[in-house]
């Protein structure tokens, strides 16, 4: 029987378990990456376990979220990353360099290589044939010490592309069709593998584009072929000796499939407030537009930024718009310097920002309260952007540039011909802002600023475990809630007592005061806890004031992984009416916790009530082994 | 008897009092400037005033200050500033656009003219023969309403230059040789008047430097010759017909004279943490650079951006430096994009940031704890940079461009050819993110935001005034004291309930609260209370949190005068030992206040401790009829 593409990688680099569906898997990765919101405590991580230098074929930490630097913490953070990958074996991309995904696959990106990244758009190096998968600064730290990567063995989704993009029709189209079928929950679990004839009308930052939105459907990563249009990318980056051709079997299966016509394709908008809420630019003309940001690490290729200085030459800004440029890397904003693009740019009376993840992550750039923005990034969750009142349109660059112009939401088709521009045959190739390691680890002294603090380990499990009840919360609350992160927390990653201060503070303000009156405790909630973001801090900081166990009727899939790994116990009730039983600051406590690890059923008796309930751990043997050591830290040493 | 240009333009300008030195004269104002950050305040005061339409011959409002955006307040404010202006006759310079006081000169400056503007920078404009003086925003809404100005009338200086500055020294050197001479005190009530065989050599860019950081004396404003320069500069912008001659009579008289003869200069460079604090830059190698800005309205004209090029050209910043780049403007900007030099920039590795005053006023890229920053700006005040730890070095951009090489303080003499570059004989002409004001104002809609709050009007004073005593506070307590301004504050300049919360917090958390909970009262303080900067901030919020009289042993100028303009009597000990016998909490009472007024001399019982205390208080009659009546704005009306 042939293989798909996904099954060709992930044949060659599993090394626990075997290739079966919802199994799962221990896999090598051969490349990580982090960014500077994630990294700070992924580096921290990475001394705690105590590996000298990285294992991994290539380790790169960039810079490229927290550039604004209100205050010393952001660049505190940039020296402690700058010092410890050098010390430790990882190149360094310094502020300026641009987005993570954007350069790493410029830059570092090589077809069938496994990596995983502190971000959640890792899934971007896709675009070139690699499995890219965002996952916690841990589980990163873990990888770079040559650990594997555990995921669950996904379903492969075959999206059949055929036909060709008609004019203003764009990778961001078939990526937001994508969204509109399979929806922002469709993807858990799965991978999606595109190919077919359509294909070879896109290149590589077009591919980019759509794997990169394929976070947006929960999926594990999404993937292309490495193929003519991969090579012709890293011929022009310099790299073709990263290049192997990577195609499915001609027998290969799938576990679905996906039938797109591009050439049936239209310009398309994700309305707010979701990535999936998808509609025709057509349908939304006559909206009056006051902001337009084009950038982020989904639209901001050379080849993107080319298109919409070629539709701004000889423009102007609508008077009632802010546009907002930030080009995704240097290499991009280089080029666009020399050629004269940037001018063009400047002239139709574009602001330029620096490149980085900026407007897309709340980092700068809110608009006005009830504004209507539109943007080229991947999420438009209400309030993300800064402004809670504003609504978010994700759109193509080119449909971005033609509303910045005309002040409305435009369809394009009615504005000429649509831009033509070529794959450039070289690209600008100048390095100088990525650091190397040193050769000697001893030489260097790492720098840590007085916002970077330590992060809590969790202890050996006690055979009995007591306290109180801290807070009793509702379904769906979502990360979010237990950590939240807006720009003023974004700086304080590194330093979880100051985050500790704001954690659950959105269910009730007294939570942090309360757990640490109590020396901690326990959480008891409803269905679906922690769903939402990524974020290992709301496992981290919940550890730091002393929760013990999480007490709900269900969980989020990741934010469960990260208690297990944090040694914080997730317990789902039996019966799920046992919840009404609860009341904050009632006593409960466990005996024989040891053992009910290891059965997984566990009493929780409830001192105050005089009542018991039977809940169930659902976990591996190996996340068993981390609530046993305290965590996965633990387990390693 | 001949006159000198100051006294030229002056005697054009007065219409109340006479040109005698040290008597109060109210000059007309041709023109104003406001930016975003002072700019909302002025024009709500400007609408309290009620005059449909502004009066000067040109007004023009900026965005520049607030260009980061972390929340909604930014791009609110920006929009109430759009839309008021355009209703009112104001032009409106989008964000982007660049720094107001490099704008100006680029665009609006016209020599022989009065600018008044909302920002202490606003002397930059003396580079081509203005008088421009900054002030607070009532000032500047009274001044646009098509009231006077008034200003003690000055000592004029002479500042003499002779020679030629050499290889590697710049017009920053001059200023900082200036500072190094008069100090930061030594300016009060004079304006720099700049002569000599030596400016012939100074272009408009060179002279802007000087009169720009003339603020950093303290002086009134700082002010060139306009000749054959300024007429080139003029040209080259396309605006010849706005060319006068201005040069001082033979038989000019001075107040002082302070010769410079620039041949003999070198490259200076002002230590943490006073602009005068000047010593030589071959007396500083070997200090290790952390971070290296170059921008600011002091130095980011298209000549000293060419010149930072051209150091740049081929190289790479140092390992451990972030260098910072924000040209002045849209047009300096746009033509650096054209013409190549932004892309060597680049591709040294600079990281370019918008055009505005960002690092200058602590607004992004506060650089690491104990950091070293080689700045190009005019302030480096402890703190300032947003890192209290960091030490900023004041520096020419030739010497900052040199150090991020390098990675240590350099004398550049040792690095070669210095960099030449020709002043342009056409300046690249694009106005089109200046948005010109509505012909018919019934047109348009003022927008605000939620964070726009209307502001506190005093009320007529009345006979007997008590309260009790909120705070007793020292000697030479702040306007940072009694109004923070940080990066987390100032988006809220529009929002004085907002910023009452932290009215005098540095001096005690309590204040507010026991401001708002006794409905007002007294500040009783020391000898110079309100030194620093001119924000009249910390007379509104006082104003809002109820306080109607200050009881000092001496009051900083500036800031009597706003609490002037606001209706809070500002009172002198005559017995500077009643200090002492006053405690918080006391409860005073002023009886005859409004006789007291007329004369000038009040008592003031102290019933918590039955004694009373003679005061004083120094005011011109407007002044008297401005407390009178409960502010500047009440006696217009």
């Amino acid at each position: 029987m042939g293989l798909n593409i996904v099954e060709k990688i992930l044949k060659n680099h599993i090394v626990v378990g075997e290739m079966k569906k919802g199994t799962e898997v221990g896999i090598r990765i051969d490349q990580t990456l982090t960014q500077d919101s994630t990294g700070t405590m992924a580096y921290l991580q990475f001394e705690a376990i105590g590996v000298d230098r990285v294992k991994t074929k290539k380790s790169v930490a960039y810079i490229d979220h927290n550039l604004l630097q209100t205050g010393p913490e952001n660049a505190d953070d940039h020296l402690y990353i700058q010092t410890v990958t050098k010390k430790h074996g990882v190149y360094y991309s310094k502020p300026g360099n641009g987005i993570c995904h954007q350069v790493h696959l410029e830059r570092f990106g090589v077809p069938g290589y496994t990596l995983v990244g502190s971000d959640s758009h890792t899934p971007t190096a896709g675009g070139i044939g690699m499995i890219g998968i965002g996952a916690g600064g841990l589980d990163v730290a873990v990888a770079m010490g040559g650990g594997e990567y555990y995921i669950k063995y996904p379903e492969v989704v075959k999206v059949n592309l055929t036909g060709n993009l008609k004019q203003w029709v764009t990778a961001k189209d078939v990526i937001l069709e994508v969204l509109k079928r399979v929806t922002v929950k469709g993807g858990v679990d799965k991978i999606f593998e595109y190919g077919g004839e359509g294909i070879k009308g896109l290149s590589v930052p077009d591919r980019a584009t759509i794997t990169n939105m394929g976070a947006e459907l929960g999926a594990t990563t999404s993937i292309f072929p490495s193929d003519e249009a991969t090579l012709e990318f890293l011929k022009a980056q310099g790299r073709e000796t990263d290049y192997i051709e990577l195609k499915a079997d001609e027998e290969a299966s799938y576990d679905a499939i996906v039938d797109i016509n591009l050439s049936e394709l239209e310009p398309l908008v994700a309305a707010p407030h979701s990535p999936d809420n998808v509609v025709k630019v057509s349908e939304l003309t006559n909206i009056k537009v006051d902001q337009v940001t084009i950038g982020s690490c989904t639209n901001s290729s050379y080849v993107d930024m080319m298109k919409v200085a070629d539709i701004l030459n000889g423009k102007t800004v609508n008077e009632n718009v802010s546009l907002v440029i930030g080009p995704g890397s240097k290499q991009v904003l280089n080029m666009l310097a020399e050629n004269g693009a940037l001018a063009k740019m400047i002239a139709a009376g574009a602001r330029i920002i620096e490149s980085g993840c900026g407007p897309c992550i709340g980092m700068g750039q809110s608009p006005s309260n009830n504004a209507v923005s539109l943007r080229t990034i991947n999420r438009n969750f209400k309030g993300r952007c800064g402004t809670t009142s504003a609504g978010v349109y994700l759109v193509s660059p080119e449909v971005a540039a033609v509303a910045a112009i005309e002040g409305y939401i435009t369809d394009p088709r009615k504005y000429g011909e649509a831009p033509k521009v070529e794959m450039p045959k070289n690209f600008l190739i100048n390095d100088n802002l990525v650091i190397p390691p040193a050769e000697n680890s001893n030489e260097v002294d790492v720098v840590r600023g007085p916002n970077i603090k330590a992060f809590p380990l969790g202890k050996d499990l006690q055979d009995k475990v007591e306290g109180k009840v801290l807070i009793k919360v509702e379904d769906n609350i979502t990360t979010d809630h237990i950590m939240p992160s807006d720009a003023k927390l974004l700086p304080y990653r590194s330093n979880i007592p100051h985050l500790s201060d704001y954690c659950l503070t959105p269910c009730n303000p007294e939570f942090p005061k309360r757990a640490k009156e109590y020396g901690g405790g326990f959480i008891v909630t409803g269905d679906n806890y922690g769903q939402g973001s990524s974020r290992e801090h709301a496992a981290l900081v919940p550890l730091y004031l002393g929760i013990k166990a999480v007490f709900a009727k269900s969980f989020a899939r990741i934010h469960k992984a990260n208690l297990l790994n944090n040694g914080i116990i997730p317990l789902v009730f039996d019966n799920a009416k046992d919840y009404e039983d609860i009341n904050e600051f009632d006593e409960l406590v466990i005996n024989n916790a040891l053992s009910s690890v290891e059965t997984g059923t566990f009493i929780i008796e409830n001192l105050s009530k005089g009542t018991n309930y039977k809940m169930t751990l659902n976990a591996s043997d190996r996340q068993k082994r981390m609530i046993l050591s305290g965590g996965l830290i633990n387990t390693l040493k």
